[in-house]
């Protein structure tokens, strides 16, 4: 293919789609027209352009050399790390004082992102009078100091800006990757990070671990369901409880040293994305003074500042109490009882048809109550004045998780302690698992690649159409270009402004954790299926990402956030739920007695508690070669730079010192 | 006085305490005699020496101009702030770069102090023979390189090197707070922590703070016990009790955020302290080379380093599993047998005189126990390697508060929960609190008074039995540094290696939270009975640390450490035995039916905990002013200093890839 033998040399990384207006006047295009003047001006940027005609769209390709995005770079202020620890913002004539990535590049695929999006948004007008862009027949005025992307885009000439896949590293991650099936857990990290950013390479790195971490209670699930104890049946359960409590517990905390080592390690990624959180606090102000001048304003400011800071502080946390207080209370209001009598009219009807038909209305029902639900929680949010991107995801996620946690497991709850039926519950356990592993895998990945054909096969067919009257040549092959924007982009189904695929991801993993660890007892089984679904969950996901999604637009965030915080929250839940199975099982004959039985569990309740938040006290959550390495980055930088920089402030400290006097 | 007049100018600050020898020979000093080489070596470092003869000690009173303290201060590169906020090794010759103290002076007493150590203790033999000290008649060799104060101390000719108090400043301190009865709870905390550093001011806040917002439950308290509710007086004590967890949950929440403001303000008084974490990391490699070089063998030593830091880590966490495994062991099976015990037998017996004697024979014996119990701990601290100072002082705390646990609750526990005595419960809590209030309180001022006075009249009674020989004039008055000689030393009652009395007063406190938070439920009034006792409590200790003590050893840490993790665990556990309290509270017939009664007291218990693990999340530590002065400061300095620096990294890496590339 020639369009191979031409991105040899250059990777084209954003694609600007385009509608086509004026096939029909071919190719003479004049210097007017809107989509030549965005090239143009795109040239004049720096970047390498490239048109290509798709079949029913066009696209503008770009490119940039190392020395623009440098340079965008160093007006957006990267904070990247030097070669002798310390950070600093980014400058391009001192380009060789960073540290370069592994692959000789200067900035990884997140920074590069930014700079693109800082370039290509950053073209204004700069001119006195307003220039006029011509498409297909009627003119708009491009007013001075607007941005001509935002402009086109409100015009619908730009369809999307979206990021393109690079086929030759899509296809060493698609071999090392997606299709190494011989290593059930491991993959290369390094190399999803630096492809897809820290945020999706946390992911899997989280995934991997959870995965093989899970064998153990798979194999205990396994032993404690096949196995026959004898006399000691009695005792089986509680030991396998505390087993896997203590698993979890082990888990989490392993997995935030894990995260930590990890972050340090993938930090040469993203340095930038730490950036965000200075810039939020205003510290803008006029930096040109001296130091001393700053100091003085710094002190008369200081009182002021402090009391806007709490005020707003607090405002904050008012907001953030009041919306939490109202999803509570609306979940506690109306999707409990909901849940409850869906669970309630499922135990007393007896028809199976009735039962199908009630649970197909269910199913459309809390559809619609999800989207509602996720509406109203972006709703909430925008109120809510997070300082941070990543702020504004957690909050979201924690808002809508707990929609998915009723819906997931008030049913069950009420099979299981309500009724106390512990066949129900299992089949229902048995069922929701087998839906999670075959249907949602199956949907996951087909829905993508459905929708991906479906469009392709719309395109080329409107084509066809298009061209029977016009030529009757073979029809033309899909360009690359337009295959990568027909396929789906990688978004969250509620919330898309805020989150992106990983928040699925997320919560089928969350949710899939929440019932295999609360019901633990009823169903020592479920880890071995957990197991079995993760390890095929790996290269699906990988499939998925690498395949049948665009690229993602890449996050700077190296933690797996809000899920943690849920993950844990879970366990205490489990422990808590365990405890009662634990009961009503030993206490068949429901007389609710305090008998030494029940005592023990309630202890055993008790002593889980203390294990849980005990733990995390007792092993650091960073280990120790993290937490000296970063100290000795700093002490080592101090000690280089201190002698001159001292003597400068002290410089400036005594003119201060005498102007002081003078006074 | 004459000594007034001279102190005019000059503030002594530390003194060394020598024993009177060859008092016969009268004046005549010769060069030899190692006290004088002594006070010449001092001379020497440009310390002021005054010589002053007590009764029944010799003395030598040091001062230090600033230029000594600051050379000592560079050579022990203190961390100190400058005044762009960034935090840098301190140099003499760049002094007016670093920001002063509110009083003027350029460091802070645990600065002085800890210069002064480095200074006294570093005068060795620089010559390279051998000097004879003389003392008396024998004489001793000074080899060389050998400290000469730790020479002398081995030799017992000096006694001690203790610091005097400052006495301008200790009378305006009893002025303004000890003897300030207007104002229940505010102190002059900046003041405090000038004069006595930064853990003792942290401990007065904490103190303040604590009194101040134990008014609410006092109150709360009061009222539960005396004013009837009638048909609500039920549902009284389940209300009490979720406010006292809840009051409990949120001082704490609120003492760390207060604690992370006060840190701030207090930071200028002591950053050195933070620089001890850095020291202990090995990062005192050569660093006289390029950043280039540094960079390699950086990159090259990583792996090796990383895999040291983790077998360090792993034998630390090791040790430390092993020797609290052992210290909770060895409480359960030998002290809480014998705890039981004594409490069966006092429970069993019936004559008066045979309790009296038991309790008299317990005792003796807890006394013996904690003795034993805190020299184990000492010696099992010892092993555990711990980097810091304040590591080891914490794990004292944890070590020793499992002792002291045991000792004060267990009776209690069994009076309460076993025996469902509640009368001898109450008898027993006011009993405690009682003497905990008026007999810990006399006890904590009277001895350290009473011992200074027997110590003062002994020596004052020797000096006059000597005179009687050989002169019959009036007896001289004892000199004031002979009166701070005598005074007792802030040291704890158990671990003085390695704590002060801050531990015994934080212990003290402690007891008294656990044993009105942990029955609440039982004995209301508890929380006035500790108001009050909490009032007096400050001025006491103010009063005892300024007139009846020598002045502290300062130390850096700013927070209130391992003591915080045990109030959060007494919170965890009050909800767990008020729960248990409520429950025989309204089970009197002792049935352990699971009513709903019972249910509900669970399901608080559970509602409750949520509370105390979830509350930690809703209110961040540390206030946003705070957070965004420490960025600012950062960033600041980056913007500034990044330039200039950035081209000398920079320069140096353009070598080093020239270098490599003709590798």
């Amino acid at each position: 293919m020639s369009e191979n033998d031409k991105e040899e040399g250059v990777v084209f990384e954003i694609a600007v789609a385009l509608s086509k207006w004026g096939e029909s006047k071919g190719d003479q295009s004049d210097e007017d027209d809107c989509v030549q003047v965005l090239v143009n001006e795109f040239r004049k940027k720096g970047l390498i352009v490239e048109r290509v005609v798709g079949l029913q769209n066009e696209f503008v390709r770009l490119a940039a050399p190392p020395e623009i995005l440098g340079k965008a770079a160093a007006e957006l202020k990267f904070r990247k790390r030097t070669h002798i620890g310390m950070d600093f913002p980014f400058e391009w004539d001192e380009a060789s004082a960073f540290v370069r990535l592994p692959d000789g590049s200067l900035f990884s695929w997140c920074e590069r992102f930014r700079c693109y999006n800082h370039i290509i948004y950053g073209i204004v007008n700069t001119g006195k009078s307003i220039v006029v862009l011509k498409s297909d027949c009627t003119g708009v005025d491009w007013r001075p100091g607007e941005s001509l992307l935002r402009k086109l885009e409100a015009m619908r000439i730009v369809k999307e800006v979206f990021p393109l896949h690079d086929e030759r590293k899509r296809k060493q991650l698609l071999k090392s990757w997606a299709m190494n099936w011989l290593d059930f857990t491991s993959q290369p990290i390094d190399d999803i990070c630096s492809y897809y950013g820290i945020k999706i390479a946390t992911y899997f790195a989280f995934l991997g671990m959870y995965t093989k971490w899970m064998f153990f209670p798979a194999a205990l699930g396994l032993t404690v369901q096949f196995v026959d104890f004898g006399s000691f049946q009695l005792l089986v359960l509680p030991f396998f409880f505390i087993c896997q409590i203590s698993w979890a517990v082990a888990f989490f905390q392993f997995w935030k040293r894990k995260n930590a080592a990890l972050s340090a390690r993938l930090q040469i990624y993203d340095l930038a994305g730490h950036e965000s959180e200075y810039k939020s606090l205003r510290t803008e102000q006029s930096l040109s003074a001296s130091p001393t001048e700053l100091m003085k304003k710094q002190i008369s400011d200081r009182m002021k500042e402090k009391a806007s800071f709490q005020r707003e502080e607090w405002f904050r946390w008012l907001m953030r109490l009041r919306n939490d207080a109202f999803i509570i209370l609306s979940i506690i209001c109306l999707q409990l009882p909901f849940e409850l009598a869906y669970a309630h009219l499922y135990e007393v009807i007896g028809s199976d048809l009735l039962k199908f038909c009630l649970t197909a209305v269910y199913l459309l029902a809390i559809q619609y109550f999800t989207r509602l639900g996720g509406k109203i929680a972006m709703k909430l949010i925008k109120y809510e004045n997070n300082e941070n991107v990543e702020y504004r995801a957690n909050s979201l996620v924690y808002k809508v998780f707990g929609l998915y946690f009723m819906q997931s497991y008030i049913g069950i709850f009420y099979h299981a302690l309500l009724h106390r039926n512990f066949r129900t519950l299992r089949q229902v356990l048995i069922q929701r698992l087998l839906i999670s592993e075959v249907l949602e895998n199956l949907l996951e990945n087909s829905i993508p690649y459905l929708s991906y054909s479906f469009k392709k096969f719309r395109t080329v067919r409107n084509k066809l159409k298009c061209e029977k009257g016009s030529s009757t040549g073979k029809p033309r092959p899909i360009p690359r270009i337009e295959k990568d924007y027909l396929k789906p982009a990688y978004a969250a189904s509620i919330g898309q402004e805020i989150e992106d695929g990983l928040f699925d991801d997320f919560l089928e993993l969350v949710l899939q954790f929440g019932m295999i660890m609360m019901f633990a007892c009823a169903f020592p089984l479920a880890f071995a299926f957990a197991a079995v679904n993760n390890i095929t969950e790996i290269r699906a996901d990988a499939l998925k990402l690498l395949a049948m999604m665009r690229r993602p637009i890449p996050r700077a965030d190296a933690t797996i956030g809000a899920w943690l915080n849920i993950f844990q929250f879970l366990i205490v839940m489990s422990i808590c739920t365990n405890s009662a199975l634990l009961v009503w099982l030993y206490d068949r004959e429901g007389k609710w007695h305090l008998s030494p039985g029940l005592a023990a569990i309630l202890v055993m309740e008790h002593v889980l508690l203390f294990i849980k938040f005990g733990f995390s006290r007792i092993v650091p959550e960073e280990p120790a070669w993290v937490r000296a390495a970063r100290m000795k980055n700093v002490t080592q930088a101090e000690k280089m730079c201190s002698k001159q920089f001292l003597r400068s402030i002290s410089g400036d400290e005594k003119c201060y010192g005498g102007k002081k006097k003078d006074e």
